[in-house]
């Protein structure tokens, strides 16, 4: 059952910790998403305690957005010991289609962990199935499908529920696709917010593990409304940027699921 | 003596350079609190800089947030030439209790480095002495001492200034111990506010060396008082966490004390 | 022909790619910075990528704010692959002059890079130019020359377009010398401002490369002109920095000639 409500309401009772692996630009934006919302962020890389932290986690997060060997090994590391748990994990191939190690690094990455959800714009996705794809640095300039039909394909072809971000986001099984038109134009302005998507994609899974796709549409319905609202208070991308986590700390679960557009 | 005032003024006259070597998640806010409370930050972590970096500084902050081996290599090179040098050094140990690296790090650097202050919640000082603890992630859960006993007892066995902080704050010499009652509930919604007091510590610690006790009780409380008027003017955590620079460089030495709330 | 307003508007028409390997200090800010006046950053840092996303590239922008020898190795990469395609270099010298490596390091990349801006403060490109200088962290206390002659001489005696930015900034080829009069003292008061003006300049040579004096120097202006429009509805160092990228993506293309003083 669809409920961004429910689910928040659960994930701040739990305050589950969220592990995860991340890139440099955007750590701090993503651990104060995570905070913001109501689980505890905590960032750790080292190969020495990335498995050790993994397992006290209750969701993981990978993302290759400023990738080096080192990363992608405690990458490995990680989600062996939370494949090995059974906690959800999120991938976010960050730039996949931009240059061949960061599409490679994401494939390895799917080929030893059991990832729940791939977090991308559509062309990183579409990287990922080897359909066409435009990727310019970490912006997605085209792809050859309709994003619906993206998600669908990439969920079958890659065993996982893929969520497929942009003006409309697409969340699928491989089965049913599930839209969301939450959000604000905003959010393309400042840098990260994808990575927040997926960060926030953790909080929720790590909430409701037994229905990832659900799960999954609804972080990016919360992170919709709270884009919305800081919108209405905002000058610009360094006020909104600000004015985002005040309101990701102010959803309230009583009223979100009459806010989320879910179809 | 305690004047928070009287320590701000020297610092902001001498504006001391202080060397920080942290994580990776909090670098920019670390940097940007030095800077608008009157001092100036400087990161360096390069095993090739490192000594010569430190030498040039009035402090040295040492923080285990993200660590990683060649990190660990380059906080013990710096915190020797800090050693040699009889500058202060602050460890701010993130994370100990909640994994082994973490933990077994924050010893090693105890061990070899002279640390004037240890910085920490409940549970990662705890760790540190060997009480009971429970730390999630970054987040101290619980600890099984009072915290301005174990304040104490961490001065008493490490030979370290022990600033425990929460909701009050406790600070010891292993003799006398101050509580610092400022602050706001806030604080805990935005990441790195407590490696921003440890950064504040080595600021006063770099204006009044010879006070190391009576200097890091007066930074946290310089802190809290700056967090106070943060969230007087602010929504929620985002703007809370602008705020907070502003009422860093707002503070006024001739009506600090009067606020600051040190016993 | 110097017109900042001509070449914003051509920066956003064609969004071009500034690949950025910089410290992990600004990375947010320099992103943020690239992406609120209208182009596209991408942070990479990776032997295995670097070369293939400088290829990709409209300018690359080398910033040595927290370096290591295997970012050093990636930045000469980079730098190769920037100067085969003759796409536009900037160096942003960080704390050269405070450390051996860091002066060692900057020299290393001006051998090796066909560098087309060097961007620092006064202190730094003193240092690169064997001039008196006194760099205490990263921050200039003093240089040995006038600001403009200082620009002048580095500009010829490393090949490059110098630009020194201070209360008032000096771009020089060499033989002329444009100062440029914007901004305001907050820049001062946050970290990671000086990175910002570097990554502006990389955005607006991949808009004008063939006139990368005017380039750099509209850069500037551009850039203090955002300052003054942020602290005019600034409290402090906090809001600045949230305004700061407001207003860089509020930079009107058609009156900002009109408040750009460069002369």
């Amino acid at each position: 059952m669809i409920s961004a409500g429910t689910t928040l309401r659960t994930m701040r009772d739990r305050k589950p910790l969220v592990h995860q692996i991340t890139n440099y630009v955007v750590m701090n934006e993503t651990a104060n998403a995570t905070l913001a919302i109501g689980a505890l962020p905590v960032m750790a890389h080292a190969g020495e305690e990335v498995e050790e932290m993994a397992r006290l986690a209750s969701a993981l997060v990978l993302n290759i957005g400023t990738l080096s060997e080192h990363w992608v090994e405690s990458m490995l590391l990680a989600g062996g010991a939370a494949t090995a748990r059974g906690i959800p994990v999120v991938l976010d191939p960050v730039g996949a289609g931009a240059t061949q190690y960061r599409t490679l690094t994401s494939r390895r990455i799917l080929d030893v962990v059991d990832v729940t959800v791939v977090r991308g714009n559509a062309g990183e996705v579409a990287t990922l199935v080897g359909a066409q794809a435009e990727v310019r640095g970490v912006e997605s300039i085209g792809a050859g499908m309709e994003p619906a039909d993206l998600a669908r394909e990439a969920a079958r072809r890659l065993g996982v529920i893929a969520s497929v971000t942009g003006p409309v986001d697409y969340v699928s099984d491989g089965d049913r696709v599930l839209a969301v038109a939450n959000g604000d134009a905003l959010l393309a302005t400042v840098t990260g917010t994808g990575c927040m998507s997926s960060a926030l994609t953790g909080c929720f899974l790590a909430a409701k593990p037994e229905e990832p796709l659900e799960a999954a549409a609804e972080a990016l319905a919360a992170f919709g409304v709270a884009a919305e609202d800081a919108a209405a208070k905002a000058d610009g991308p360094g006020t909104f940027h600000a004015r985002l986590y005040d309101a990701l700390y102010a959803l309230d679960p009583a009223t979100l699921d009459d806010r989320t557009r879910i179809t």
